[in-house]
């Protein structure tokens, strides 16, 4: 029997916005609504697989651009799908940046990555499978996740204070993580970083520990310290973190960094891209890196990046934007396929209060997400709720995720500099 | 819908025996009969994977164990197996030698592999889907092969001679191409050398360019040179070696010669396993890596090897064992959903007069092999000729590979050194 292609028909990219609350980090605070766009695969099988992706105007262009040259390809030629993607954006290989962060990441992996998630969806729901078999199976049944602090302010201006409340100081730090952890029952915490001078959030971090003794620890500035800075930190937060996040800019100072510093380095801003790990690697940067399937190409890529982690003798981890539930579900699958993932993975998700798949699949229990067991990454789309998100996006007004701008048009004095401190 | 698994109900391993020509290598010469084991995996959906891998006593004994370790799992379950395998051989993992010239790598991955295929095999089966669509969809209709060229006697001592005669001088290796090529079309061209001090199989080279001057040659002595030799032989046949392969022994010997090489050093001995990538890159001993999906874990993990290659600037080559049709289907899956795999693979293939597949599926044309399209590897077991060959193997007694010691039995002076000069 001769296999029959399931084709490509077109992809319907849906940008939305989402409620996003006033979280704090070093180049600005995000802004009142995040953006994703959507992907819903077509194939001439009648099956249609789920994606989900930033949603910034440029990248958008892209995903159309993507969509038409993929059109008419197999579900499951992901080689080939690839080589048209990169074909297509050819000359167009500046990645989006997410806010100034993720610059140096490959357009041709970014632009890959919810098409890649959707076809996967595809040939699970073609195969009967779920996602996490198309990765060899999954090594855990639930996939834990850190409960994820942020600086903030109890509203956007001139908007109502959402639930959580103002947290600019220890005390704020540390009743948010509890009532996070109360609900969700997270086993790890990371905070973000990079807000205030490095030694107000060392003793955050301090009042972390004592409320939380045995919760792994982790910080990350978004690169805003010299490197003479973060090895003062690391010295002063040695035995206490699980791994420091990113204290400095650049493969070169990370390294610089690494060589003095008690604790792992981790990144997701040093080491975005394939081309990045031989130099990371010799300059001995980094002892942990933070895979994003976004940026990285999607779920095989994530893979070959977690084996070469294995390979080359670094812990992996996962890194979160804020995200709806298709990238959760395609998160799940990927750190439940991933036996070397052994760090609580990190996500946005009880930021949001709004979504575009149907509640029931994905929840967070003693702070892990179980792995989806029905085929494909196992969420659905609710319709209405995407029409909504949709029409949210139409009416914001927000195009580009920008948090600098918007905290200036706050604080026009505020500007984003790396290294801060 | 919540998949169902296809759960391992066990595995029939046969050992076979395949007649195989006077071939000389540094260690010694082929023996009367090369031996393979073939894996019928068998499944509670019915379905059947092949795989193929040595026959070698102790390995047969982990076959064996391996087969017991891994049934009642799903067959999509690749993570959990390769756990359950490396459980068992917990304490037990010295590699198989195949002669004494692969022998660092890792027992695990040699186990894991004959099953790992046969799982994609049933993988494909059950999902109407060739082997080369679990990877990722083939990037190439037909994978290019090398012809691969040896000194031979015309005859294993008191035996009939074989078709191709003798080739023990340039001439000798010249005609031996001009059959091969004429036969199969192959396009690039290997010689096995380390038989004959290095100035006369440096003249068989020159010979060959003469002759083919448009075919890409290699040279593979099996590590039999020192440093110093293999840098005169490099500076010798500069311009004329595609690549160069294993011409000296380990990680820092390569490395010596690779710095003075001219031409890009190839590897199938001083990288077998994962754990000699990051030594191997960081001291530059290679400029291309021979994959083989037997040492190597299988395909899934033979294509992580392959995106370390890419991403960390190495070359990427296939090498090759004398093998029977299910591996060479394994390996042009492998080969042809692999983008940067883009050196033609080598080969053992017209060597052999016997086989356990069915013909017709696999053949040599134009120097290449068409990826199969049925589903699954695409190949199926003759009943007959598996019998007849397990016949050959009660009957030949021949039970480990053992160039040197078959040497040894026809000329007692031989003695097996690396290097040699
Ligand atoms: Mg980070
Ligand atoms: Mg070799």
């Amino acid at each position: 029997m001769t296999a029959e292609p399931i084709r490509i028909t077109g992809a319907r990219i849906t940008p939305v916005a989402f409620a996003d609350p006033p979280l704090l980090n070093t180049v600005g605070v995000h802004q009142p609504y995040a953006l994703r766009a959507i992907v819903q695969l077509d194939t001439d099988a009648g099956l249609v697989g789920l994606g989900e992706t930033y949603a910034d105007t440029r990248h958008l262009a892209r995903l159309e651009a993507a969509a038409e040259a993929i059109t008419g390809l197999d579900a499951f030629a992901l080689n080939a799908i690839r080589a048209a993607i990169a074909d297509r954006l050819r000359g167009d290989d500046a990645a989006v940046g997410t806010a100034g962060m993720i610059t140096t990441a490959s357009a041709v992996d970014q632009v890959l990555s919810p098409f890649e998630v959707a076809c996967l969806d595809v040939q699970g729901h073609a195969t009967g499978r779920p996602v996490s078999d198309l990765l060899g199976g999954k090594v855990r049944d639930a996939v834990p996740f850190s409960a994820y602090l942020f600086y903030k302010w109890a509203a956007h201006p001139g908007r109502e204070p959402d639930s959580w409340g103002e947290a600019l100081d220890p005390v704020g730090i540390v009743a948010q993580a509890t009532r996070m952890i109360d609900e969700y029952g997270f086993t790890a915490i990371k905070l973000k970083g990079g807000v205030f001078p490095p030694d107000e959030e060392m003793r955050a971090i301090e009042a972390l520990r004592q409320a939380f003794p045995d919760h792994p620890l982790r910080l990350d500035p978004n690169a805003a310290w010299t490197p003479q800075t973060s090895v003062k930190v690391a010295a002063g937060l040695a035995g206490i973190l699980e791994y420091l996040e990113d204290p400095t800019p650049g493969i070169e100072g990370m390294a610089e960094v690494a060589a003095q510093s008690p604790m792992p380095l981790a990144t997701n801003m040093c080491v975005v891209a394939f081309e990045q790990l031989a130099p990371a690697v010799a300059a001995g940067s980094v002892g942990v890196v933070l895979s994003d399937h976004h940026y990285w190409g999607g779920l095989y890529r994530s893979r070959l990046l977690a084996g070469i982690c294995d390979t080359f003798g670094l812990g992996l981890s996962m890194h979160s934007n804020s995200h709806l539930g298709i990238s959760l579900a395609a998160m799940v699958h990927l750190a439940g396929a991933t036996p070397n993932l052994t760090y609580a993975c990190d996500t946005h998700w009880p930021w949001k209060t709004e979504d575009v798949v149907k509640p029931g699949v994905l929840s967070i229990r003693d702070g892990a997400v179980a792995v989806p067991t029905t085929s494909g990454l196992g969420v659905e789309i609710d319709d209405d709720a995407l029409a909504a998100l949709h029409e949210q996006y139409v009416t914001c007004g927000i195009r580009d995720r920008d948090d600098t701008g918007y905290m200036q048009s706050i604080d026009p004095t505020f500007q984003a500099a790396s290294p801060r401190w």
